[in-house]
Order: structure tokens, then sequence, then C-alpha cells
């Protein structure tokens, strides 16, 4: 059986940087199931369109069909439930529902405003002038504004991930000794901001880094 | 066997705003433990000095003597293991932990510069002088000059408070259909907020004003 994610990508085809097709990379590696990613630009509406969607990630296993980060991550759980559990038990699901809530309405609008202006020159041409109006509509300004604006945005960066680095000076993973959707949804954020952003985030001996290697380690995944 | 909490009061001993404390008196009703408490100001050093401690919370179980909010919880779940669990499983506790920092590093930070000025006026009068030198050295600024820009403070409240609001508006807890020791950490900062700003913070229909009534309401709890 086939199974194929389609994967945002930057101009080179190798530079993967969604947050979202980040976590199901995770998670279905913490399942332990092969996949191949096909590399999709934001203008490849047509590339999609046999799904119904407009947005990565979608998800075709075998004869299904699906979209959406959290409705993949929940197909999976109950799809291949023998497999370790992403979530673990009830209690854990609810409070990996609040990281989750953290993740994008806390991590996520700090790290667009750092990064943004660095993905523009990355992505591939055709997508550019998608790219650029969308986002400038979406935040009031130009690039080149949210550009020189960038480095402002760096101590609420640092801030807002002190909770993170606390906790890893503490346990190896969010999720405690192994790693679980919670970390998969952390990870795919700061991955989305360390692959795109020209600045060095963190620093080699960041708790943060170490804690990014452990887990692509634990699922044997490079990047 | 006398269960003892010794709890930080305001000038009316029915005051109570420890964020901390709120932390053990939600885990003792958890755990269905009757207990005392004894309303405790931050100069009355004397009466800890059988703990060796010169904060609050200090918990007497029997013949324990225990303290730090964090230590209390930890023997609280070992010591009535038969009790419902604080934590659930290791995931659900290492979950919990980053939810311990985010509320101790991103949300009380907000919050104390919301609610200090309007807890100066509170406390006893014995206190104040205390609280003042100590308050003004750690921020740098005299109680009046914080009063000034407290409103300013607002907006980033709420920002913090998003995810929370938004994990609400999808389960009764944030540990999902009952709550665990993660909804006592939040509990404890908001009810400290809530009791001692002098602004409506919560209003009667915010998702935030209906899961600490829910919190207490399951405990048999009042205030």
């Amino acid at each position: 059986m086939k199974r194929i994610l389609y994967d945002l990508a930057a101009a080179d085809p190798a530079l993967r940087f969604s947050p979202y097709c980040w976590r199901i990379k995770l998670a279905l590696a913490h399942k332990n199931l092969p996949f191949e990613t096909i590399p999709w630009r934001f203008t490849e509406k047509d590339k999609l369109a046999f799904s119904g969607q407009t947005k990565v990630p979608v998800l075709v296993d075998g004869e299904t069909i699906i979209h959406d980060s959290q409705a993949i991550a929940e197909y999976l759980e109950i799809t291949y439930a023998n497999q370790t559990s992403l979530f673990g038990d009830a209690a854990s699901r609810a409070l990996t529902y609040f990281i989750k809530q953290w993740t994008e309405l806390t991590l996520h609008p700090v790290i667009v405003k750092i990064v943004l202006p660095d993905i523009y020159p990355q992505i591939d041409q055709n997508d550019q002038p998608y790219f650029r109006q969308s986002r400038e509509a979406v935040f009031g300004k130009t690039i080149e504004m949210m550009a020189a604006e960038r480095d402002s945005h760096l101590p609420a960066f640092d801030s807002i991930l002190a909770p993170i680095r606390r906790t890893l000076a503490a346990q190896s993973f969010i999720a405690g000794n192994a790693p679980s959707y919670a970390d998969h949804i952390v990870f795919g954020a700061l991955q989305w901001a360390r692959l795109m952003s020209r600045l060095t985030l963190f620093d080699d001996q960041d708790a943060i880094t170490l804690w990014m290697a452990a887990l692509l380690n634990t699922y044997g995944l490079s990047q």
C-alpha cells in the first residue's frame, strides 16, 4: 500500500518548511508507518485537486484521502491503534490540546514575524506573488517593513520559549521520557523557524537544539 | 489526624490570594482530604518558625511538615496514592510540568503587573512596608508607577489567555472531562488575579469564569 504525504516545499524541493506537515511526518514516524512525500508549492492547486483541498498537509493512505493536520493525527491514532499512541490517555490528549492552542496562538504568531521575510526569497518564484499578496494583506504591511522590524521580535520569541527550555531542563521530551504528539506540535513550529530563518535562532548547546536532535533521532530522521 | 495548611491572607483574613496556596487547596480537595487553613501574613515569620520556612504554603499533615507547592503536590500524590491521581500517567505528569512552567514564566509575570498595585492596599498594614520594599526592588519601580502602567498590560493578558480560552471551548477542563493538577495550577494564577484586581478581568460568561466555577463546584468549594 502506498502512503503519500503532500509536503510544502521551498524553491529547493528538499526544503520542507510547513509546521503542520512536520507534525504529520513525525506522527507517521511515531506510528512506524513508511511514507513518501511529494513536494508541493503554494500555487500548485492542480496537484491537490484530486483531494478537494487547496492546502497541505494532505495524506493519501491507500484508498483514504485525508487533510488537516489535526484530522490526520486523529485518523492515524484510530487507524493504527495498535502502534504507539500519539496522544496517550484521555488526560494527556486534553493537555496536548492546550499545547496545540499555545503553539498556534502564542508561538506561531511571533515566529511568523521573525521568519516571514526570510521565507519570501526562498520560495519558488511562481509562489512569490501569491505569498506577498496574501501575507501583506494579513499583516497590513509589506514584507520589507516586516524585515525591518524582524529583530525587534527576538526578545518576545525568547520569552515565549522560556517554559519550553525550563521543561526540557527537567525531562527529555515535552511528554516525558518519550516523545508524543505534543512534542511533534512544538517541533513543527521550531523546525519551521529554524529551517527558514537566516538568523541562528538556537545555538548548538541550546536545550531546544538538543531536544530537536533527540526527537529526530528517536525516529531515525534527519534534518 | 489534623491536617493544616498555612495560607496567605490579606488584611481581611478571609481573603486568601496566593496562587501557590490555591493549588494545594484544590489538590487536597481533589484527594478528598479534609483540612483546615490558618491565615498567614507575609511578616508573620514566627508563625512558621516551627517549619523552618519563611513562606507559604506549608502543610502540616499529622506528623509531617512539608513546604513548597510542587513538593506538597508530589507528597500528596505518593502518600494518598489510592485517591484520585493529581497528575495521571507519566506523560500527563510531564505535560503538566510544561503547564506549570508556562503558568509561572508567562502567565504570572503579566498578572503581577496588573494586580500588584491592587494587592498593596488590601494586605495587612504590618505587611505593607515589607511588600513595598521587596516588590519595588524586584520591579525597579514604585507601586504607584506600576499602578499608572497597569492598564497597558491588559492586552498582553488577553493574548496570553487565548490558548486557555480556546482549550476550554473544546473541553470542560484543561485535563479533559475531569480536572487535574494542571487545572489547579492555572486556576491558582487566575484566582489570584480575580480576587485581588479591582478590574473585572473575566465577565460572567467568559469561558474562564465558567471553568473556575465548575472547578470549585467539582470539589464543593466556594469563592
